[in-house]
């Protein structure tokens, strides 16, 4: 497996995620994207959809098919959906969306507004939480992994020294800001440029998603306090320390 | 009339333009904003649909009533069609839109793909530019005044001093950038926060409609290159200098 | 005294504090700012500072002048020494300064690493901290005013509705952001544009100068995480909300 | 010489042209960074320097040693002292400042407001001006490279077109903008962040350096005015179309 390419699929490329999946896939040395899906651009071809992308051109489809591994930047329901769909193949599947992050169909309900359905119950056991400080062997022999959200994967790094090396159990309180990337590419009045810009706001405090991630991962209540800031992607921020 | 209040009443005050005009009435000491219409907030009251607004509550009408003047700070196609109406009445007519500002029913429907009606054809006639360095008297004593758009007014006052001083009357080459806030609330794509930011692109070159008013009042050819760029209004430009 | 114009000097009127005050101050029907102080600019006149003014031109002098009121938009150690200086003389002081917004010299000392000397003794103990939702009549007949800090003023107002109708003293929480123009004018690595744009970080945990500020004016602890984002002044936010 | 890893040199690696050019060199599969010079730095590690670095810890010297090829991302008055020294040594120097992009020393001087010495005279002769699109094969066998400037880089390869393809030979009209990112490290007033952002301004015009390098590239006349907006950098700008 080490000298092979290994050939990836990429359901919702076009998407914030599934477009920085792309960017960071194509550049993999180990990695052939052999397939793309799209609910709204099957039919068409990736370098008539995006122009400047630096891999073969392919036909876009409407089901992934000869890969290895299918990788879904989808919105929560269209995993629920196609999550099981691929478990029937033969084929690993890394699940960016939120639908398998939590393990309790109680929690998940109350948070997301879906449920789970018979063909999800044996999926939820056997999903693993695709942050490897906390689950690094799981992730190596997993068929399905589900990959952490932004804020849970910055809180549970953060946290997990004090978990691991103290008894300190109590809640914590985590405030976090968010560039407007985070919240996609769909267009909602509060993200209208002139809107946003100059602006900062609290958002989806004590019922926000990721709240009950961190908590189930961490061991311990977290109060949540996410806010929006005018800015976008981390990328320079990065740059700045290089 | 010097000692009078003014009875004012908007039309489309919850967009860009109507809330910023509402903000300076508001402040005005000799006017007094008596009326409010709006297409979509109708029978509602102007402090559930605005927060902060430190002018009387007033409910919300279809049409302007109890007025001296009319602003419209509406979409062309609306101004096309409330012009004449309110014109039947006795009040003064300020709009804000393009709907009047050239004179030209040909060009005007190559620019804004509308078209005069006849009742429109007396109203062009009369309609004065609302650029007060160019028609002050005029303004004083019009019934509908058709106020200049953005760019116009910048290049306009510009440009003007070499009009009238000088026998230059050959093309000029304006390029302009304009922040996002002057495109207007409407959601849009490349008005995205994560789209817009970081960005800056041109627009419009050479069919931007206010190239041809822009060439009207100076006399002579403007090629025009408007350029949107990261930023929003213009009050902190203006701060820096006071 | 209310028919009367107050005359009104400013100390320090090129600092973004300076500039603002003067901006609001300009528009106010009662006072007329007659004389304007700057250990940088004295001699000159105002209208070649700064470009923008719509008071009256007047000469730049080293002390203000010919005034009721006395505003000091300083730093802490300029403060200091003028606070004093003034206040032998028969003026009110309202100054916008930090050096004597705490009563207690200990913590000055701690917070700001500077000292009252003998002669600030006196002026701490008559000094009224001009928040008028606290101290509304001392400030009417206050002599020397401390105007509160930005954050002071947010979280005081925020948290005063507790302390006054409850019995909640314990350690309140408070995460604050701040536009770069809070950090003032002065050039500084972090606040160059393409550093900071794109960028938020926290600052001054465990040591801000408004924490014990809100502390003492509140009565109870405040555990305070104030960050910077990439946003200046508060202009369009308010505007957004009219 | 396809097979082996060359030695690479920077001096000047702190500066945005020297951080871009090292995160670059850093991922480059033939490339290894074996010396790093500054002039303020020297004698210090490379990694208590800069934070995040991906490459090996080396220690910052005040010339560069043992290296096949010498990157200066220097101010332009160091690269005039530093070329002639690299030259005399066995190595080929890429020089990224205006030092000797220009041919004739009176444009230089009336632009850069720098002289050439009597050592700079075979220098200025033997030096390719490093784009590719125009002299290919001349860099492969030149031992000093001087590489274009951003706008130049930017409108030579957008005007090229028209003069390889047409007889168009009279004057051009270049607006042009640049994120702040383009001035520099340094830090300046009018890019202090509360200044620049909601700004933009246009700078250098009938003088910017830039102006003479793509006349003589072009071989035209080019009338240019750049314009500096709020933004910084453009990986976001390519990263929107991938």
């Amino acid at each position: 497996m080490e000298q092979e390419i290994i050939k990836v699929g990429i359901a919702g490329f076009t998407g914030y995620t599934g477009l920085e999946l792309l960017r960071i896939l194509s550049k993999h040395p180990k990695v052939k994207i052999t397939s793309l899906s799209s609910s709204t651009h099957y039919d068409k071809y990736l370098h008539d959809v995006l122009d400047f992308v630096n891999i073969e051109n392919i036909k876009i489809t409407k089901e992934l098919e000869d890969v290895d591994v299918v990788f879904l930047a989808l919105p929560h329901e269209a995993s629920l959906d196609q999550v099981p769909f691929y478990a029937s193949k033969n084929v690993k599947i890394i699940d960016l969306s939120g639908a398998f992050r939590l393990k309790d169909k109680n929690i998940f309900k109350e948070y997301y507004n879906l449920e789970y359905k018979l063909e999800h119950e044996s999926i939820v056991k056997e999903v693993v939480y695709g942050l490897p400080e906390l689950f690094r062997e799981g992730i190596r022999k997993a068929n399905i992994v589900s990959n952490p959200g932004c804020y849970p994967t910055a809180v549970i790094l953060g946290v997990l020294p004090i978990v691991k090396n103290t008894s300190y159990r109590k809640p914590i309180i985590v405030n976090a800001v968010s560039g407007v990337s985070g919240a996609g590419a769909k267009l909602k009045q509060e993200f209208h440029f002139p809107y946003m810009e100059q602006n900062a706001f609290y958002y989806g405090i004590g019922k926000h998603r990721h709240t009950p991630e961190m908590s189930l991962y961490l061991g311990l209540e977290v109060q949540f306090s996410p806010m929006v800031i005018p800015a976008s992607r981390g990328d320079d921020c990065k740059h700045k320390a290089f």
